[in-house]
């Protein structure tokens, strides 16, 4: 079973949006053992459109379009499905009255331009779109499927998972597979590859294990293939197996960002956290508050950039900054003192490091970070060694610390 | 002119990273006056990136690839361009001596995955790569360019910058074309487009006015088609009536992000700048600290998430917030000058409001936030409303402190 996807839109070829939808359908079809045998972005035109259907036509069972059906775009994809099809469109009543309704309700003119929006082609199969006014259409043509939707992320994503894959499911005889996703922080891949190596050499064939890194988190996903009843427990059986190879470098089963793991981890706890930031400048913080309902645990912090607010908000030594530096055990374990000294939450992060590209010493290269955690009675401090650019250290610091503060809290 | 764009790799099509390369590869070639015919991405299989070959050079007078060229990816995309054009591979002893000098200086051992690295097809021009250790190669066949680059972005971008552009200059006579770009900050686009009514309707049609919105940053690009010799002037002179008609929007010529911008101002009047962040949670400082260079005007910020933070490190009254909340002008006038007080910068910014999806009001719906800018003399708040989710009000809000910021700056 393969599929295409075609985005369509000039706004992706003279660069101004980058693609996403792609990549996300790419994940969504993979996990129902559906292969993308191609991604093609084509523009506003309807020969490009036609082209480029055609060829995935020529390849593939199911062809996803995106894009290209928003009021302004002058309905040349719908216009082109409709000669594509040899079809006609009709005004969809219900979608039509809904329309207006919502335009009534916020107070706004229904345009001409709007009402088109709700013809659909005769042929097709209406998706309704419950985030936007351009509606998903399902069409089938020599055994192949045809989906078009909108190319607004949000929009496309509800579509496809409340719509497109449960009518494919239906649709099609999907191939049995099951999967199982662990997260893990605090290795590298190369260093959780080798702590799996004798439970990839047992592993059957027919598991397969792929690695997917990002920026000090790495993600495990197992995918099992075949018809055996008990597939789903042999993957979870497997899982288990990776979960006591790696130990506490497994912070979570299913896929969870750490920053929100942490987060429930406190909730659950009824316990706080604040940050001490130097080199992130605010960026951990952001981590932690990028998540709602954070306030429930998330405090505050104090980012010290500077020497002078290192001493007076945080009340690091004059003499420790001056005899060891910003970017030393001394001065994040004093930092965090200070941070929880004066915010009282349970626990405090503070950080301090070399994100560059100035700012290296010759024992402290850019990448250089110092991280400490604690609570009120321990404190643990640590230095890491990272080697990528600014924009990168700043993001791997911040990991580095929450996760720092995932394994102080196994303990404390 | 025009050119096909081919990302090669399975991580695209399982959706395992963004294809961001082609993107920007349509922007640079957009701006020397070539279009971009299609974007595809194909897997790592000769069959597939023939294929892709074969249709790009049907529509195509240039195509790039990207991707499918390091050690690990077996040499597919080498071995199947050698075949596709015939060729053969032979060893580039100049690449493999800098190669093995390279891996000697790190301490490395250079494996045979690595001499394949250095083996060039017979008939492609060479493209240095000094960034890594994949080679980019030049292909002239039918009248058509193919050239084959690394998919690692910035090994990718500098060997656009500093090979490819310049070598397709000398291949092809381009059409003459002239750009200019502006920032604009503070209004969304279709206010900009309503003050520049005027300016269009005089415009010539040679001269083409593109808008590119992006979170409170409206960036305007003119550009100018034609053979005469003052066609730069000519779109100088429009770009100069546009900054008139658009007064104090404007915050820069050429491309800049605002957070730079303001850096630039600091930097140069040598002022300082500090931030007292709620809804943003860090944001704002981070905006400001992924500068480099940054730590010359930026002091600290205090993250105050909860009242009691606002009370004891920014001295918020607790009156203020049991009568206006902390989203009103009068909580972000009381952070702010507690904020200056202890951290005795030049300027400071408060930020207070509902990033969503919880925590509003009747008359305070998720998106409102208040701002306040000031110095130790004169403040100004104000109050804006954003439509938007969690993640895009957390950074249009942060964008909106800078932009009050640079408007307050311009009178202080």
């Amino acid at each position: 079973m393969k599929a295409t996807v075609v985005t369509i839109g000039d706004e992706i070829l003279i660069g101004q949006i980058v693609d996403t939808n792609s990549a996300w359908i790419g994940q969504q079809f993979n996990a129902i053992g559906v292969k993308l045998y191609e991604i093609i972005s084509c523009g506003d035109d309807a020969s490009q459109i036609i082209s480029a259907l055609d060829r995935a036509k020529s390849t593939s069972d199911i062809i996803i379009m995106t894009g290209g059906l928003g009021p302004t775009k002058d309905d040349i994809t719908k216009k082109t499905l409709v000669d594509y099809f040899n079809t006609e469109l009709v005004l969809n009543e219900e979608v039509w009255a809904k329309m207006k309704s919502i335009f009534e309700k916020r107070g706004l003119q229904v345009l001409e331009m709007n009402r088109s929006q709700a013809m659909i082609p005769k042929n097709s199969i209406m998706l309704p779109n419950e985030r936007g006014t351009a509606q998903g259409m399902w069409f089938e043509n020599e055994g192949r499927v045809f989906i078009s939707l909108p190319g607004v992320p949000h929009e496309m994503k509800h579509l496809i998972l409340h719509q497109v894959l449960p009518k494919l499911k239906e649709h099609f005889s999907f191939p049995h597979i099951a999967h199982a996703t662990i997260m893990t922080s605090g290795a590298g891949e190369s260093v959780v590859s080798h702590k799996l190596t004798d439970f990839e050499a047992q592993l059957p064939s027919h598991i397969r294990l792929a690695y997917l890194p990002n920026l000090g988190v790495v993600k495990l996903r197992l995918s099992g293939y075949g018809s055996g009843t008990d597939l789903a427990q042999e993957v979870q059986q497997q899982k288990h197996k990776m979960i006591d190879a790696l130990g506490q470098l497994v912070y979570a089963e299913g896929e969870e960002p750490l920053e929100e793991h942490i987060g429930k981890l406190l909730t659950n706890r009824k316990h706080t956290v604040s940050c001490a930031e130097s080199c992130t400048g605010g960026y951990l913080s952001h981590l932690f508050t990028s998540i709602a309902g954070s306030s429930a645990y998330f405090e505050g912090s104090v980012i010290s950039y500077s020497y002078a607010i290192k001493e007076n908000a945080l009340g690091v030594r004059k003499e420790t900054l001056e005899k060891h530096g910003a970017v030393s055990e001394e001065c994040v374990t004093e930092m965090l003192q200070g941070l929880l000294l004066s915010m009282k939450t349970t626990y405090g992060i503070a950080i301090s490091g070399i994100a560059g590209p100035g700012g290296a010493t010759t024992d402290k290269p850019v990448g250089t970070v110092w991280i400490a955690v604690g609570n009120g009675e321990h404190c643990m401090a640590k230095r890491f060694q990272f080697f990528t650019s600014r924009a990168e250290n700043i993001k791997v610091f911040s990991n580095a610390a929450l996760n720092m503060l995932r394994l102080f809290m196994l303990n404390h």
